[in-house]
């Protein structure tokens, strides 16, 4: 007993330790054996590898939208007759970030001016309340109040719509996205597009799905609402551009995707306010200098532009450890098949003698 | 020697290799080792998977918003005279996506014209100098300028602010999220919300959780900011809706939850322009057909309606990963107790001769 | 054969199994052993821990962004004669969420109102046509249109640029991040940053690379972009703040990065309605109360600040998660030495005779 395992530290250092193996000449366990090895391999080469990607880094985009409505509108209405809404009408605000708003329908209250008037019933929250009573019309009084007179009309928004003719809008989406892991850039506008052709197309999901100009009628529809009727109240919709990209392919596989999606609430059940609208006002001076506005309710739709996707690009760390992952799953076939080997086989005593060698603290264990 | 593994290709195929494995019957060693495997089972099943749901994949939020706000307020200057103030006076611009205005405070600078005036001293960067020089008043003379006169007044805003009553105002926010990984879709509005209640609630923390409706008072106040103080210079508000969904849960559990949080910096050191404000103006023309405005300096808070969170759903890859890390930290175990069986135990040359055999290139080493 | 594993459970239960192990004492083998083990620990310490920090969990910004821009411009022009543009008459909407838009050229079409008059040929799609001929000029004869009236020139924007002294406005950006994982929040008005150095500082790569202010002109210069030739047609301009933050590290390592970019497309080619510009209006009421209304096609730079950046932070999970892998991989070392031992060296069968034992169903192969 007087072996030690260093002579000297590099011959020890030098040593290549494997561990000793008992080959069972089996068919039964081999074939098990190695169908579970299969089953592991195809697992994490086939799913995680190819289906998943399980060798890619991954990254989410950056986007930057700019967007240019298109498309003129005739009203004829007892307050304003005959009139004509361009861009500079109906888009409010003029500019926006991913995100615009198309006035569809309004309810207007032209000539307000800072006085007192008789409130409507149950209006009282819009404006303060002097404390006289005075005429409401010939048989109904009311409080007066102080407010923007004549007051707005508590009325349903005109069905149809006043522009109702909105459907025809055009809408040019710019998309620019950023994928700053990977340092790529691209833009919706692809490179085979020449400007020729974006000045007439119209995008079609069949005829032309890579055309970034919108029939604002199109968007709607591919969402399975009707512009119509969508328009009298208002709504939100989502313009969904996904970029999903596979950097270890050519870029030009990385295209956006178009989808069309309500983002509002329409049920009449848990809802509040249904539909998109807001209040705004044009402000006046007469020649004596009064202030006067007119009020408008607008209601309109709100299309925002959701840009969103993921790139993957091949990267060492998630390729290893999956593979790392994959070979410690190997490890547990071992497991299984000893276990069957030494506990079901018929012949388990006889593998056991075998395999095992039993010490206790006072020497081998005679069997 | 004649012997070789493979008689035959298949019968060596189908050979199954398992481990000769040493036996150690001794307490110490085998409390040890079995609690140190306790530990890792504990550790990756415990906390990897039940704590922090290593078996998810996991995506974050798509969200869109849009906001109104509700109120109205009474001021009373001398500029203006008594006058109400309504969302179409206050909200600036009258929409816009996931954020908005509400005006608090501001200074007035009415009738504006492009014209010649006496600058304010060292007010020079906000207009050109015509040259010449002029009275200022009786006892100062200044450079002429060449702007909109008269000159914006250089004063603090008014204190207490001018729209005090806008702590009153109230906003519907309408939250709509998505995660495009798991094809989920969601509203801040639950199913379990009604419209007659939403109608009349108003968000408490307590009482009203569920409850898009908020008093901008009680925002301001749940960030420990006190409104009136915040309104006289204006300030910028996160409204941070977290949503944080295990959709191996049922989907009602999956619901937003509101903090708020004072954005901007109010401490006035390493800070400049404090508060939050913008000026714009409103345009007129006179009778004459010259154009005047009225500028605003416009003091007020914004508020920023930040959605994000995270959704969880089962997923083989991570979990396999995980199991599959597990399972190597278990061979970590063994690694540790033969170490401490053949160096640390009295009877560790006892055990080497078992588990070891040595060979090198000429033969068996004699022991 | 009368031996049984376990004759008490708990003794079986603290038996201690290693495998048994043979030594091969040869310093070709033992070389190449240690020599990968050394390279796989090198990946996995060196390049997954240090420099990818595997060890680390990440979270993505969250943030909320406030502009503000000064500055001053003086114009000269027929329609309006000299004139001071000031932040009120440039900045469209006033206020914006993480975007800020400048107006740096128009075309102005003043005293427009809604009546008819005759169309400019090929500009049908801008009104709607009344069905008379009348006079465009003492030569030509148009349709005669309903619409705004007189209607808009189709000019180019005059080039240089109305605003040319655009390029001298200063932008002030406060941006507020939020790692919601970490509960980390930080400005990008840094603590040693001091109120009186904000309120003269402007932003240079080289001498301020702290400061928030920016000139105009330098983010398009950083960009590669000449302002005067951007500002005719406008464009769209990115503000990239990049957080990149090692909360393992002291927070004041954690500072924002600024870069700049052009987001839109300037090339010719694939492209429509190059640059960036809009339609807005300023409404007006005669002493008659006739609607009359300025149209402006405003040319400008739309600034898009898009904030990103990751945080990491240690966590035991993505830990354990690369350790485990790493092990794993050292195991496939093994797999390799034994190959090379086993097919490779000279005295192949002297060591395989040692490593295995072969059993079949009928008991000890005879070697």
């Amino acid at each position: 007993m007087t072996y030690s395992c260093c002579n000297s530290v590099g011959e020890c250092f030098f040593d290549y330790y494997t561990s000793k193996i008992l080959v069972i000449r089996s068919r039964k366990v081999g074939t098990l054996n190695r169908f579970t090895q299969a089953l592991v391999i195809a697992y994490v080469v086939g799913y995680v590898c190819v289906l998943k990607k399980g060798y890619q880094d991954t990254d989410t985009v950056l986007s930057s939208v700019t967007t240019k409505v298109k498309g003129i509108a005739l009203t004829n209405t007892t307050e304003l007759g005959e009139r004509i809404w361009d861009v500079a009408d109906y888009i409010i605000p003029p500019q926006e970030d991913g995100s615009f708003f198309v006035l569809t329908n309004m309810i207007i209250t032209p000539n307000q001016t800072q006085s007192k008037c008789a409130e409507v019933s149950h209006y009282g929250r819009h404006s303060v309340q002097t404390g006289r009573c005075v005429n409401y019309n010939d048989t109904v009084k009311t409080c007066e109040v102080l407010s923007w007179c004549p007051l707005e009309k508590i009325v349903e928004p005109p069905n149809p719509p006043l522009l109702a003719d909105a459907e025809n809008f055009t809408v040019l989406i710019k998309n620019n996205i950023r994928y700053p892991k990977f340092n790529f850039n691209k833009r919706n506008i692809l490179p085979n597009i020449n400007s020729s052709y974006l000045t007439q197309c119209v995008f079609s999901r069949k005829t032309d799905p890579d055309c970034p100009i919108f029939r604002l009628k199109d968007i709607v529809e591919e969402a399975e609402e009707d512009f119509q009727t969508m328009a009298v109240h208002g709504g939100v919709m989502g313009v969904q551009i996904r970029w999903d990209c596979d950097l270890d392919m050519p870029q030009s596989w990385c295209v956006p995707r178009y989808t069309f999606r309500r983002l509002d609430n329409k049920d009449p059940e848990n809802n509040v306010a249904p539909g998109y609208n807001f209040r705004f006002a044009k402000y006046y001076k007469d020649s004596d200098g009064t202030e006067t506005r007119t009020l408008i309710k607008g209601y309109g739709i709100r299309f925002d532009v959701l840009v969103f996707g993921q790139a993957g690009k091949f990267n060492i760390i998630p390729t290893l450890l999956n593979i790392g992952a994959g070979l410690a799953l190997l490890g547990l076939v071992n497991v299984i098949c000893d276990w069957i080997v030494l506990t079901i086989m018929t012949r388990k005593h006889h593998y056991k003698e075998q395999k095992y060698t039993y010490v206790d603290d006072f020497g081998l264990v005679s069997i």
